[in-house]
């Protein structure tokens, strides 16, 4: 049985930000069941949990034996092994791994830079004054996004692992408003949310962080 | 025959701190001749080379019709179908896969912040009273990796391309003295250099930066 891990509870109280999200659609995606294990703030920087997860993050991913972090990684591990996130054509298959890294090394960074500006730095003198700069360092990845995706349903013809990442990361400026600023973006986000995988990974996600314990 | 893409002229003049120098030097751990292909800053943004590269970045990756962005998975591509970047284990490969997607989505992106906090943001009336910010987001995920290199020669046992993302990533560090302040870090990036693929990677980035055209 696969096992990953969660925060025990997310902070965003199950809005399906946190990147297990992303590893529960691919699990579902490729129909394969899973357990939870939550873990706690606390837990995460302890040496159980780094053994797993080298920066005392989540989630990781386990399997007789084997453990696995990085969600790109975790998630590139199942495509390989089980039909449903990767085309047939080994082009193809190699395109939708340039995705799979464009989505967490291209897009991801300056969302992260912009929420960290908005949560850490908000109450920092130069606050307002430097907000302009992570914007425009974000608006431009995500303005070419939109050019090379354009009126195209995927990424690359055919929903891949690629968009599954892509669209996660993306989904992280849908509360804020910020990704309506990219209408096409926003319609691709919407595709990838409307997937009945993403909706089986979502409910979990939210019942897992809004049960009691 | 294999083209890659580089800066026309790398703007840190042959110090094989551009990404093209992470492709050659896979290119040449797995004995694949190659030709590059020089883009100018101008020709970056422009569609003949927006088509190849969606967010107007070197390296691309060309070979009988596949084009690959994105330097992870050029070298997963290069790394699947050719030996010697990767274990025979397929739980040894996945591993492999975790660091190289922590590379360039845990690691590069907090070197890049303080690359722009240094270089974009220095005439910021901010510039002096963030750094510290910039610097301790950084330092705390090289502590983390250091804490788990110990005194192993690679992250994983053997040499893996994980490890040579991970050491290029890192020699970003290395001209500032940076590094030096992770001792662990600096000789594994060390062994990383010490490798003749390295070596005849290096030579040849360098040789390309300080041509005469």
């Amino acid at each position: 049985m696969i096992t990953i891990t969660a925060f025990d509870h997310s902070p965003d109280g199950g809005k399906g930000l946190a990147r297990d999200t992303r590893v529960r659609w691919a699990l579902e995606e490729v129909g394969l069941p899973y357990q939870v294990r939550g873990v706690t703030f606390e837990a995460l920087k302890q040496p159980a949990h780094m053994a797993l997860q080298p920066f005392g993050q989540i989630p990781t991913f386990e399997e007789d034996g084997l453990v696995l972090f990085e969600t790109g990684s975790i998630i590139l591990h199942l495509a390989q092994k089980h039909p449903g996130l990767l085309p047939q054509d080994p082009n193809a298959r190699a395109r939708a791994m340039s995705w799979m890294f464009a989505s967490v090394n291209t897009i991801e960074p300056p969302i992260l830079d912009m929420a960290t500006a908005r949560l850490f730095e908000r109450d920092k003198p130069w606050a307002e004054a430097r907000m302009p700069l992570v914007v425009e360092r974000l608006k431009k990845p995500l303005t070419q996004l939109s050019n090379w995706l354009a009126d195209s349903e995927w990424l690359e013809g055919t929903f891949t692992a690629g968009d599954l990442m892509m669209v996660h990361v993306i989904l992280r400026l849908k509360p804020s408003g910020f990704l309506n600023e990219f209408p096409s973006l926003a319609a691709y986000a919407a595709r990838g949310e409307a997937r009945p995988a993403y909706q089986k990974a979502y409910a979990a996600q939210l019942e897992f962080n809004t049960r009691k314990i």
